[in-house]
């Protein structure tokens, strides 16, 4: 599995994402899930898959193959003239993958199925997140619908949907992401360390601050153990039951 | 969906349930998912179930009508001579339930499968917990795996993970399960209240505390309303990231 969050605060957007992949519990490898484009001064793009990985890697393979050979009949991501063209483009390219592994040759099990959350800004219109489906149709954040999750959502989302302030900065929102991570990776084989983060920031139009997070890093570490602390002491502080 | 929860404590057994049930989102009900038999002083029994309603109606109704009708050759829950046999029985009759209604008729796209959970005691052997599986067999709790959730176990399941201790007293537990049901609650249409609960208390052999907790209960509204609160303040002591 896999576990990305994507984050539409009002200064601007946070993504984090894990890299763990699996294909049974006896092979599992380290991908990087979070795909970044940039025209500095034009457009800031942040991609996160989930899903198969062959059809992901082929997905971002086709876009990126598209930006070097652009032409006037097939827009790329890097001249899209909008975050939703931008975004039906991928939709479009993880349709037709999919169609393409699904419709040939010896027949799998496992879907080819991926699921993405999209987002940036491009110049002109403001910051939008999206999310993608194996279909190819996607939906966009909304202040009532702040965050999207893709991969192993259920054990992160109760912190998310509690401690989520709209206004809140970029440092506690990456710290509300690592709590969230944090609890998924305890309860979840299929998700773990590094994680990749970035940040963007309302109408930079270049990519903000980014970073790998190992299981070493001192704040993941500072985050995980204590919050595990501050979890028993939020149950202890609750009133007690009479039975 | 469904969730429940049993718990493996030093001291005894707890079992909570909520009563959701639906097909589709659009035809929701409310069932009791907890059924207990007891002789007193000889032994106590409680079975939770999840999965589909029916599958689910028609193992009990099996169960209660062996009872009625006791015979050396079909041992029943009342009688038979341990837990192991007593979860042998209900894994059986799960099994044969599910088989009978796969097998004929018309075919629907849903499955009949359900899962369940099964604790108490029978004088002269140890408390068990058990979770058993649509194909009828079972497994149980241990020391290192001291709880069983059964439906929509995601959400509540890190703070179960991280406040469980086999030395807490009854009210701490119930405690902690209020905290797991509230997470999924608060994340998922298909789990509500009202709430079942049912401590069982080490070679009592006699069932002991239950309530039924409704969405007005005040110990509930305390955990609910003080669980956002604590949760809160829990991820504001968390040390600051410096990005």
């Amino acid at each position: 599995m896999t576990y990305c969050v994507g984050l539409q605060l009002d200064r601007g957007l946070v993504f984090m994402s894990d890299t763990r992949t699996n294909a049974g519990v006896d092979n599992i490898s380290t991908y990087r899930k979070m795909h970044t484009w940039e025209v500095p001064g034009e457009r800031s793009l942040v991609l996160m898959t989930a899903g198969n990985l062959a059809t992901t890697q082929a997905v971002v393979s086709l876009l990126d193959e598209r930006n070097l050979a652009p032409s006037d009949r097939n827009p790329t991501l890097l001249t899209a003239p909008s975050m939703f063209q931008a975004a039906r483009l991928i939709g479009e390219t993880l349709r037709d993958v999919i169609a393409t592994q699904a419709g040939t040759g010896p027949k799998a099990a496992a879907t080819f199925n991926a699921t993405m959350i999209f987002g940036g800004q491009v110049k002109g219109s403001p910051p939008r997140l999206y999310m993608i489906y194996p279909e190819g149709n996607f939906i966009e954040a909304q202040r009532d619908t702040p965050f999207f999750q893709i991969g192993e959502t259920k054990y992160g989302r109760p912190i998310l949907v509690r401690a989520y302030d709209p206004e809140m900065d970029f440092a506690r929102a990456v710290k509300l992401l690592m709590v969230s991570f944090d609890s998924t990776i305890r309860a979840n084989l299929s998700v773990d360390t590094p994680l990749d983060l970035q940040v963007y920031e309302n109408d930079r139009l270049e990519l903000g601050y980014s970073r790998r997070i190992e299981n070493t890093d001192p704040d993941w570490r500072a985050i995980s153990e204590g919050w595990s602390d501050a979890l028993r002491r939020a149950f202890d502080s609750l009133p007690d039951i009479a039975l």
